[in-house]
């Protein structure tokens, strides 16, 4: 079996064909996986080979560059079009997290900057800007990392839900980027690793880097963290998003909300852990997010084996859950730390994150 | 595979042995299993062949009934002192649930009184006192859930959490047994059926029960729980009882208190449905009760096959936590519908209860 190597990250472009770790085996196989069009990644995106926001925002952006580059187009416009039927794949592939549309946009905005172009010069742009976002999550990984972790005191016990590592993103990681960090900077911490059902990606997928990492950890049923927080042996939960509305609500991983109010009823910290790309200003509240619905099968059968409920059982999965933004007691971006009132400081660091973007543009680095 | 006839019980006398469902092969098997003396009831309560604080407390007294009976003590005060070995011997057997307690002291109690008697009259006090009080869990639940009912309004959508069913109790039920009266009703209810985990009691007893009673359900994860009570799909929460201390508060399966928290955010009652054996007045608050540690692999390990989890994982497996009184809308038990203060009305069914019974050996049915 294969090992995630120190520097392996989570999804890479490599010699024309967009490769990703399959994460669906974690923890027992290792498993890296080839894609040479849009529609097999949007196939990875939605089966969840790839999850987790920012991965999954760089996964689409791979999408793009693929899709430009296997097209047959001889004119930037017929580029252009098939790049727009591209968009509409990748984006129908999961509905929740914001970052995929954020991708999205992105390499779209940039090739229809680029129509007066020969088509090959926009196919090359996009498969840099593809390359560039999937650098620059690093990159904006390890600044909320540093944040956050200031927010870390010595010796904390810490909750986390869901994987937020370094796969869910291309690699670091977002909730638990911070948590490396403060592990990192000598804090004595300690992690309460909730397991996530239905998909567990805390028992196999955050215990696994943890451990990897070396980061003291104890792996407990998501049933099990109420009774942590009220008997005092949690200081803060650390957890990431896959939409941030405008209003500070959050969409996260189901079980998240549930942690936010118990959270609050003990006066433990809860801490949002996302980059910019995360926030949607154009979603208002987190009740106009699309809560994500998944097979039953996830719920009624464990790791799609282990079938634990009767036969012809009826079940229902919703992915995701909304946090409302009163529960959060700050949102850790790229930009800082954010804090109410919401609607008017992730405001703030989303327009600043646009005018880096621009004026990193107008340098020439695009 | 054998099947649960309508009017079978989860634990029994038959012809000097005490028969029970192993439920730890629900709901894909279905197995009986006999045990003749004390020391193979214990380990069955410990393994959880048999689980629910009534039917553990009824297994405890059939284990004492057994104990009698195979003594082989020639006079009273030695089948006595065999007596008090056999009420350690299960009294260790778990240690969260009161009803255990509760029905060794009766058992011994009854003995106790009997100390002038010949040993075959307290031998033969013995198996009978079991049997009465296996017959009388379910005349108790029967009448908490004809007073629980009145609380369920017409097509009240009802979040229930682990098992509380017929295969909790002798038969009939506490929690469930409300909602399968309401269903007898005709009130139209539907219940979210949450998993459970670690042990995954909804999903493998609770569905399997309410698809037996053809209640209407739907399966799932713990973590949808908050989801649902945030987007208005729940009516109200109902769950059993392994202890309530004196001030009301309750200890129940792992989980419990969560649901407790966020059913209080969003304005919906939770309901706590328990025989006064489950009342333990000795106990002042929650923090007095003892929380039982489970062998981690029930986390690691889904039905003891499905391993979730990085080989080498450390883990933790509270089975139950403590839901503070204020987060309990009513308790109720076969004396009614029990609302604070809880102190004082505790106080009041578990004297009345006291009281019956009484009345009832006083007036020759003992």
């Amino acid at each position: 079996m294969g090992q995630k190597e120190a520097h392996m990250r989570t999804v890479w472009w490599e010699d024309g064909v967009v490769k990703m770790i399959d994460q669906r085996l974690l923890p027992h196989q290792f498993e890296i996986v080839a894609f040479d069009n849009e529609h097999d990644v949007a196939r990875a995106i939605r089966e969840m080979y790839i999850r987790g926001a920012p991965a999954i925002g760089a996964a689409a952006g791979f999408g793009m560059a693929l899709a430009a580059q296997r097209s047959q187009a001889a004119t930037t416009e017929d580029l252009l079009n098939d790049l727009r039927t591209a968009y509409d794949v990748l984006y129908a592939s999961r509905p929740t997290a914001v970052n995929l549309r954020w991708a999205l946009d992105r390499m779209m905005a940039l090739a229809t900057s680029l129509r007066e172009q020969p088509h090959q010069v926009v196919r090359d742009a996009l498969v840099a800007e593809a390359q560039r976002i999937a650098d620059e999550d690093i990159e904006t990984n390890q600044r909320m990392a540093r944040y956050g972790a200031e927010l870390v005191p010595e010796g904390a016990n810490i909750l986390h839900h869901c994987n937020t590592g370094g796969l869910a993103t291309v690699d670091w990681g977002t909730a638990l980027g911070v948590i490396r960090m403060a592990h990192e900077q000598g804090k004595n911490i300690h992690v309460w690793v909730d397991e996530t059902r239905p998909r567990l990606q805390g028992a196999r997928l955050t215990a696994w880097e943890l451990m990897q990492w070396g980061v003291p950890m104890t792996l407990i049923a998501d049933n099990a963290a109420g009774y942590l927080m009220w008997s005092g042996q949690v200081d803060l939960v650390t957890v990431g998003a896959d939409r941030i509305a405008a209003n500070g609500d959050v969409a996260n991983k189901i079980g998240t909300y549930k942690l936010a109010v118990v959270a609050k009823e003990n006066n433990i910290p809860f801490y949002v852990v996302a980059p910019t790309s995360t926030i949607d200003l154009q979603t208002p509240t987190g009740r106009d997010i699309p809560i994500e619905e998944r097979d039953p099968r996830e719920v009624t059968h464990v790791l799609g084996q282990c079938n634990i409920a009767p036969e012809g059982v009826n079940a229902y999965n919703p992915a995701f859950d909304i946090t409302p933004h009163e529960l959060v007691t700050a949102i850790i971006t790229e930009y800082g730390v954010v804090r109410p009132p919401y609607e008017e400081n992730l405001r703030r660091v989303v327009e600043q994150a646009e005018a880096d973007r621009k004026a990193r543009q107008a340098s020439g680095s695009v």
